[in-house]
């Protein structure tokens, strides 16, 4: 049962618990670009990332995107429980940013072992807590921080995240991240590379000068 | 033991528990303008407000605010308790928007209630999920509405609480509440009243054609 060293309340959850929680829990390996969590479908559950990169984002009327939080191995996501969750009155979505692989446990039971666990209430408060911090850090960074230093702050995240200053993602994909137009970023990063910052070519931003952006970003 | 009533997990917390909160519950009355609550003082706890009027509200470095939630006869805030909950890495303020009178029971306390009652930890889960809710749903508003459709929604929202058309606020208020800039607020009105569905006068916005303003919201 390897998924119980993903889930961090496993150890104290009774026998009967754990019982009820493998023998429903379905592990999935989906391809780069699937959406394995949609507003419109059947709740999928509690997520945890064996591995892979998964992105939570919430969808405008129109089509726009804004991402609310990025999962890597052995992160766990409620969001795409919050179907059966009474007071989570919204929608996300989640798609696979890289191939990836996860367990879910089926909404239904993770809501019982809620409403009869105090362990794991405990647990869903703290990980409903995180979401709240990193949404009024989101809120933030939209309301009071220049784009700038928005898309600076994104850009070294991005060279983070992949271990390299050469980022294969389009100015779509980084539009759809940060809520805004494609032409905006476009227009950012031309700005960025007339001042050597970075280096564009198709469908790819190389990093050039990473001091450079962190004194942006005021690091 | 008037405040029970506003505690709405009162009937299900053992004896020895209300006995806790009975001893250290504090009431308040505060004059409209004070602030209750600041990230830098000490944490207030869970608020009941019995009368009045509270709102929450983030701040920038420059003074820049946004308004996140309001508080009526009979609402819970746990924000002001943020303090103790560790995963709430945020700080936010409460100050009265009219003369309002409140308990408040000691943060500590709470938390500890937090952690060894599953009734108070469902109730914790409860109110969090709410606030998440609350800030999607003004994300969704901040990114992707217009500032005339935000603004036109705020003032049926004033006129609704207020129960008049006659709304007493300045432009520089509204653009506390909305994180805007006062001039950005001040274009729209006049542009609203030069459409006939509101009218300028010193100190006051009188709402001419609520119609109109909703048909503006899509209502």
């Amino acid at each position: 049962m390897e998924f119980a060293e993903y889930l961090p309340v496993w150890s104290k959850l009774t026998q009967a618990q754990q019982e009820q929680i493998a023998q429903v829990v379905e592990f999935r390996s989906v391809r780069k670009g699937t959406r394995i969590h949609d507003s419109s479908e059947d709740c999928l559950g509690l997520v945890m990332v064996r591995s892979g990169q998964l992105r939570t984002y919430i969808l405008s009327e129109d089509g726009r995107e804004i991402t609310i939080s990025r999962l890597f191995e052995y992160d766990v996501s409620l969001l795409s429980a919050s179907c059966v969750m009474p007071d989570m009155q919204f929608n996300v979505m989640i798609e696979a940013e890289k191939d990836t692989e996860f367990w879910s446990i089926p909404a239904c039971l993770f809501k019982n072992l809620v409403d009869e666990s105090l362990v794991v209430s405990t647990f869903a408060n703290s990980l409903i807590s995180g979401y709240l911090s990193e949404l009024m850090w989101l809120m933030e960074q939209i309301m009071w921080k220049s784009f700038d230093k928005r898309l600076a702050d994104f850009l070294l995240e991005e060279m983070a995240i992949e271990g390299s200053s050469s980022l294969k993602i389009t100015h779509e994909k980084i539009a759809a991240h940060m809520g805004t137009a494609r032409e905006v970023v476009t227009r950012m990063l031309r700005y960025f590379q007339s001042e050597g910052m970075v280096k564009l070519t198709r469908g790819t931003i190389e990093i050039t000068a990473p001091d450079a952006l962190e004194a942006l970003c005021g690091k």
